[in-house]
Order: structure tokens, then sequence, then C-alpha cells
């Protein structure tokens, strides 16, 4: 088990938040936790969801924990409180028996076959400067296919079909209980979470096919690494103040920070809840900073053997081969 | 229990290609079936998955005939064979103790949460011709979330947020097996079967707003009615040569022929397949004819109060007020 003094300042620094949060507020509406979706080494590829116990270290089974408990973070989301109680039960027991050491725990995607996968064009703004266009008055929505989605370490597939595949760190948030016409005020309630995705583009399918509808060009298999884990918004200090990187082969190719964004969390529930119900499970991306290959001159694109890293302070690393 | 001389009529033509069929080739690939998904009257809002004994008439309750079988159409189709041979032995035994009568039957869209609702644009000829839009070269594809689409006899709720609310009338199919990179020849043996679906288009969202892309247009919530039943591919004589209209309040509105479809059933699949995984269940909207509101001079949008009707022969007959 590895356990750099970044995890260890982590954990106590997320107890700590949990012993005074506790105190304020009722725990539904406080849950200070990593949730993840893994499979255990070893296993039949069962899907399990769990509690981090620290970012990288063990998990705690919530099912081996209560056997009432469901095995998908959909199903847990949909529980409302109860599940969440149940979860920060769990992680503050930590019985043994019930925590799976890191080493035998493979990461998956925190959350699997949402209804929705939403996101944001263009909601950064030096990320519009880099592609002289104009700031946005209002948020633009696209979407990937669910099928899109791959865990927060699995690889990156370049399509034959493209031969411009680019990267996109990205904040993503997950919509924990249904909602419709949200208000800016209570949006937050709505957010069961943040995590990081990479918004896999190929664009020359994105910009120049496809009658500039962006969706083919979003949504190829592979094209939505996520995770590693669904920090629970109050385990995050202001989502809208985080550094935000993407490295590729250790490079990083946009730094940025979450400060920079156009719309922000609470904006974009308000105004997608104004078209659609939310469902519990729905995840979001948020948009990128400046930096893509795209845009470089000469642009640069993903070509096999890359690693690609995508990193928010306090969310976590995803990082994912191209295959 | 309504039994009109077209109904009766497509019950006997029904049940002689099934004999006909039958003794051609294994029962798995050419079950000759409507399959619904319906609510019972006076339970509890259980969804059910069922076998139409004709267009509009009794219904066999797919799990009181067998209770291994489930209550929704995508655990079915994931079933493969073995749910459609199930499926077919229903039908052929039609005890009357699993049989619902019309009159208790509630239909529901025949697939509800879809991993993906994949949308054909532009792909009339002259439904490009009436907007001075060039034929597409290649398929044009956006998308619709899950949360759009309602039943093939519910409302159309008119969004306080859109001006410009209009029907496109299109034959839908339902994806039967997983695949991907599926090639012509082989994409009917991945269709499960066909339906009727209402494109409903906020034409200011689609047009004037969201840079340019469609999705929020297209994405209120019951923006997608479907129905009445999933018709099984070998249950359609030529699913490209069927007479397709859409009434608003009885007036035709839109009346064409699906053999006008520039992209046809498998090159849509082939097409799509190229990009993403296809599974069970996901839908696919084919584009529509000419006729629609905005390109009318002056433009039409509905209204409440609005009756409006899709009609696909062979196929069915979707019908929802405008709320």
């Amino acid at each position: 088990m590895r356990l750099s003094l970044r995890s260890l300042s982590l954990v106590l620094r997320s107890f700590s938040d949990r012993l005074s949060a506790v105190s304020e507020k009722q725990i539904d509406s406080v849950a200070v936790m990593r949730l993840v979706q893994f499979c255990r080494q070893g296993d039949d590829g069962r899907i399990r969801v769990g509690v981090e116990q620290g970012e990288g270290l063990g998990v705690i089974d919530l099912k081996a924990y209560d056997s009432s408990m469901p095995t998908t973070m959909k199903e847990l989301l949909e529980m409302g409180p109860r599940g969440m109680q149940c979860a920060q039960r769990a992680l503050d027991a930590s019985p043994a028996k019930c925590v799976v050491p890191s080493a035998e725990v493979r990461l998956l995607s925190p959350v699997l076959a949402p209804e929705k996968v939403v996101c944001v064009g263009m909601n950064y703004r030096d990320h519009c400067l880099e592609q002289n266009a104009p700031i946005p008055e209002e948020p633009i929505i696209f979407s990937k296919f669910p099928s899109a989605i791959t865990g927060p370490f699995d690889d990156i597939i370049l399509p034959n079909e493209s031969q411009e595949v680019d990267w996109e760190v990205e904040l993503a948030f997950v919509i924990g209980r249904k909602g419709k016409h949200i208000k800016e005020e209570d949006a937050m309630s709505y957010v069961a979470g943040f995590t990081v995705a990479n918004d896999v583009s190929a664009r020359d399918w994105q910009l120049k096919r496809n009658g500039n509808q962006w969706l083919l060009g979003k949504t190829f298999d592979s094209f939505c690494p996520l995770g590693p884990a669904l920090v629970t918004t109050s385990a995050v200090k202001d989502p809208h103040n985080l550094g935000i990187r993407c490295l590729v082969n250790g490079v990083a190719v946009q730094n940025s920070n979450t400060n920079q964004l156009i719309f922000k969390t609470e904006q974009v529930v308000a105004w997608v809840s104004q078209f659609m119900t939310l469902s519990p499970g729905d995840v979001f991306l948020t948009g990128t900073p400046p930096g893509v290959g795209v845009f470089r001159n000469p642009p640069v694109f993903l070509k096999k053997g890359d690693v690609v890293e995508c990193q928010i302070d306090q969310v976590g690393v995803i990082r994912n081969n191209v295959v």
C-alpha cells in the first residue's frame, strides 16, 4: 500500500473537516467522502461501490459493510440521504473485514450508465481567446453518449476514423437528486460531488464533419475517462478555485484554475434544468481551460503510446494510456 | 375492446406471415411481433412488457406467462433470442389468464432509459430542399437525452422557454444486440424492430441559440413521443417503403414515404457503429420528411390544445396532446 505524505495530509484534513462539519449540520448534507466504483482483483469483474479511506488508500466495500446497500453509484445516489449516511458510517467505523487494500482495487469510473453526460463548451475565458471565439453569453451545451465513459486509469482507444484526437481536462460533477427548474441558490444541494474528466475530442469530426454538430467527435468509445472518485460536495472547499492541469507524457499542456470558469456549477445546473429533468447519476463536464492541441501552432494530437494525466486539486488524478 | 377491420386484417396478415416465416427459418430471426411496454389500469404504475395480439388488441403480459421473463423491454432485448422465443411462444399460446384486455392497457414508450437516443438530421431529400440545404453526403448525427422520451399517447409539454415548438414524424428503430463496426450487410440483424417517433423540436433553441448545437432544442422533457409498439423487423415487409404522415388537429402536415430516406437503416447502423458500441435498447430516429412548421410561410408552431398524430404504415400511430 503506497502512502505518500500528500495522501496522509489529505486523510488528516478530510478527518478534521469531517469532525467540524458534522458538528454544524446534518450528516447527510455534509458527507465528506471519496466514493468510488471498483472491481476487486481476482474477482469476476463484479462492480462494487465503496468509500476510500483517503485518496489512493484502501476502500471500504459498502455492500460488505451493509448487505442492504447497492453495488452501483447510481443506485446509491438514488437512495438519497440513507445511502450517504450508511457510507459515512462505514467510513467512520472502517471495520477491517470490509476494507479492500488499495493494491487489490481496480478503480472504475465513479458513475457508469448515467442517463446523461452533459457537456459545457467554451466555458473558460482563455480557451475562448485561444480560438478567437467570443465569450459566450449563455452556456453552450452538448453531449457525449454514456458509452464513451471509461475508467480513470483505462486506455484511450485511438480510432482509425480520426487523425486529430485531442485532450481536454475538465472539472466534472454528478447530480445527486432529481430536479427541474432548479434555482441557482438551491443548485449545490442537487450536486452529489465532483470528479475529474478528460473530454477527449476528435477535432476532425467535431469541427469539420457532421454538419457542425460536435457529438460524433466527442463520443467515440473511451473518449470520456472519468474518476478517480466522486468527491462529495462538502469535501471540496471551493470547487471554483482549484488548480486544474493536463500533462501529456509528463509535460504540462493545460495549467489553469477553475476560477476561470465563465459559468459555474450553480449556473450550469440552473441553466440545464430549465430544459430537462436532472436525475441522480447525471454527469456534467464543465469545460476545458486553454492549452488543447488543436489550437497550438502547429497543432498537436495524441498518438499511440502517449500518456495523458488530468489533475484537479482536492479532487484527484486520472491517467490514461493512448493505445 | 375496439376491433376495427384494419386491426383484424393486421392480425390475420401477421398470423399468416408468421406461419410461413416459421417454416422457413429459425424462430429467433423471424419473430413477427408487436412488443410493448405498458401499465395495467388500477395497478400501481408498475412497468410490464408484453406482446400485442394485434395492433390495438389485447396484450399478453410476458411475466405472467413466464415468471423468469423481465419487466422491461431493454432487459428483454438484452436476453437475446431466448427472450424473443419466449415472447413468440406466449403469443402463439395466448393463454387467457395472461391476456390484458386493451381497455385496461396504458401503453408506455416501448423503450425507457436507453443508453442512447441517436438522431439523423436532414435525411429526406425533400426536407433538405424545403430549407434550401444541400443533400448531405454523410449522415448528420445528433442526439436527445433519454429524459425526453414519453409515451405514445402522453402529452407533449410546451415549455415556457420556447415559442417555436415544431413536429417531426420519424421512423425509429431499436437496437437488439451489441455491436461495433457493423457492416451494412449485417446491419439488419442488429435491429430488433421499428416504431414511430415524433422528434419534437424547439426551433428557437435548435437554430438560433446554443452555439448552433441542436441538442437543447431537441431534448426538452416530453420531446420524444415514441411507440405504440416495437414492431419486430420481420413484421415489417420493407421498412424503406412505408407511408409516413403527421397530422396536426386532423390536417395532414407531413405526408411522404420512407422510400425518400437518403440514408437507410442499414447505412445508419453501419455509420454510427464506426464511432460507438451500439447496445440493446438504443433508439434511432431516422429523420423527418418535408412539411415541418418552421419552413412554412408563415411559420406555424404548436400551441396548447393541439393534437399531433404521427402515422407509419405497418408500424402504428402515436397521438399526443400539446399541453
